[in-house]
């Protein structure tokens, strides 16, 4: 398994050297590599929002990609470097559960900590590790550098606590996971739940404080603008989106948030509060 | 005519996996491409002003590179997916005028349906065919495809309404195609209606609600900072620019606007209400 | 000394076409080079932040790099289009300062004049070097085109001004010379400075209006959340910082706003005035 692909996965943002930096080390060391920007535009420190993001992008990469993301808020700290070698990938980062949510999905085999200078910079600063120990220990395990030569094998890293659903009664209650750049409003209910709780091409869902009842669509355009719909996404999540609108805006909703959906009640008067008629 | 080159236009912005996904398929069908992004800033769901971006930018890029746009809000429904193929580049992106501009600039040769499923991804989704049948197709088209086994030729695709320019007794109506990061106010306006229209090196122009002459300069530093002036940019478009600070705001304008030429008259009074003096 | 890396610095954005037809050009003439932004968020027309970026990361890339750098106000004026030879890298761009910086940390041996419309395209606008001039020129030396190709030879460059460090009795007076995105204020102090003017691990600073006692830290984590801090950041200079929040926004502070140093008195009242008991 090898790889001439190093992604990158960052809450730097684009106007400071950062992220260039980290590419110069990179090709500093394997100048024959592609590197592609997933996002720099994580929020800072959002931990989880880096993890869903890499999770969604990393499974279309090819065959032995390698990623390397960095939100960090522990730089320097005691949280360790980490390289974890999956079935179909590497992943490289911060030991505080960005990483692993991406590399479960491609099947975990060994993870390593970063700990063998002779795959560093000789000069470790201790606020930018992205640089001085991401990216070169990505570049030389592209170089074909063996993964257990990093560092000793780890046998526990950080998972991140995303909500599970909760069923009560005629309820399952969900969690907002993220909120695109259009406004569609991504929840952690897959069609599994989807089709449990559809009924007439409907399901009722309660966002924040509004109540609602939604039309299931396969296109945004089925719904006329500025209509409301319910849509199984392009990562195969529930999502809650306004043809040609910001849904999360008008909605007022952000990441984290509740969501419920009612199981359809034969002849109930649930739907009574639909805000589009 | 064959290319390495594949660019992306798109309204996805930059916080999303969206844009990564599109290269990820790319790489993993042709690993030696290199993906060049024209930008992924268009203004969501504008399709003229992905249109203009692309038929911009597309000419300065090398013989034979595909062209990838996607600004797509009927996404799923009947509009088509289309390659192309024009005398020095492919074109691949929805039919809903998006790549015509771009295309008719480099002399359309053919149009293909993009709809043999061999050239897709296994399983399209209904919400994200810039991934699910542009990525793979583009990418395919770079390894030696021929355009024809895409699918059927077309022999009509949607065009976007530009506003032509309306000439009335002593005035020339054009419209703002486009207003740049820098604040420039790009018009539809050549030099061929700008030499018909400058007198003494000047143009009196309306723009909203503001009339105003303005000097006709070769750069933007000939007049002092914060003074404006008209301009013929780089793309060879009259431009109405202030030195040094966003003119597009000064003046309030927004794309679609209208903007005014006015005849010079001889010995009238037209210069009255300059607002710079 | 030949290179494959072109990098690309600009005030820009990344909305409109014209980083993309800058990149168009580049790969037309050498369709080999790797193409890596370093950034085109930088402030429109901050010639400062452009070298004070450019400075700071190109010292990463790999020797024979040849990075353009354009914050142009001036474009098409009388200010000299210029490619610097330095020891281990090439500059290329306005002769406004921009490149001054960078290009003397890398040891300046030649600057020439971009003069040689062989090296241009055919058609050079007034407003945009960067694609007809910049784009080309960086292009063809990477292609193998000596230095002394593109023009005459200058002996004098501009330089920006920075402000120096002033001492003053038992204060330094420096200044802030960038802000990141996660709003860290990264002064022009090093740790010589810092070292005299630490005491028990502490330094006291004036910032604006606030005067503050700040813990030198190795990392941002080490203090609590919403706690400011002192560092030496990945480039070695002397960095205000609040763990988890934007230091410059807290502290209402911008870029040339001036950062006092005080000398520490033994037994004097001069930490009173601590914002973060």
């Amino acid at each position: 398994m090898s790889s001439q692909i190093i992604t990158l996965t960052t809450d730097f943002g684009l106007a400071d050297p950062y992220v260039a930096e980290m590419k110069a080390v990179i090709l500093r060391i394997n100048p024959n590599v592609t590197i592609v920007d997933i996002t720099h535009q994580i929020e800072k420190f959002n931990i989880k929002m880096g993890a869903f993001i890499l999770a969604s992008a990393a499974p279309f990469f090819p065959e032995g990609t390698i990623h390397i993301a960095v939100v960090d808020p522990g730089v320097g700290t005691e949280r360790k470097p980490i390289l974890i070698e999956a079935e179909s990938a590497f992943f490289i980062g911060p030991d505080n559960g960005l990483l692993t949510l991406a590399a479960k999905k491609q099947g975990i085999k060994h993870v390593y900590e970063i700990s063998n200078p002779k795959f560093m910079l000789p000069k470790i600063s201790t606020t930018f590790h992205g640089r001085d120990v991401f990216a070169p220990a990505a570049a030389y395990l592209s170089m074909g550098v063996p993964p257990s030569e990093f560092g000793l094998e780890l046998h526990e890293i950080s998972t991140p606590t995303f909500a599970g659903i909760i069923e009560s009664g005629e309820t399952l209650v969900g969690e907002v996971i993220h909120i695109d750049d259009f406004g569609n409003i991504i929840t952690n209910f897959t069609d599994k739940e989807l089709n449990k709780f559809i009924a007439n091409g409907k399901i009722h869902v309660k966002l924040g404080e509004t109540e609602l009842s939604l039309n299931v669509r396969k296109t945004y355009a089925e719904v006329e603008p500025l209509k409301p719909l319910a849509i199984i996404g392009s990562h195969d999540f529930l999502e809650i989106s306004i043809n040609r609108a910001n849904a999360a805006k008008f909605f007022n909703v952000k990441v984290g948030d509740k969501v419920t959906l009612y199981r359809f009640l034969q002849g109930s008067s649930t739907y009574r509060h639909r805000l589009f008629p």
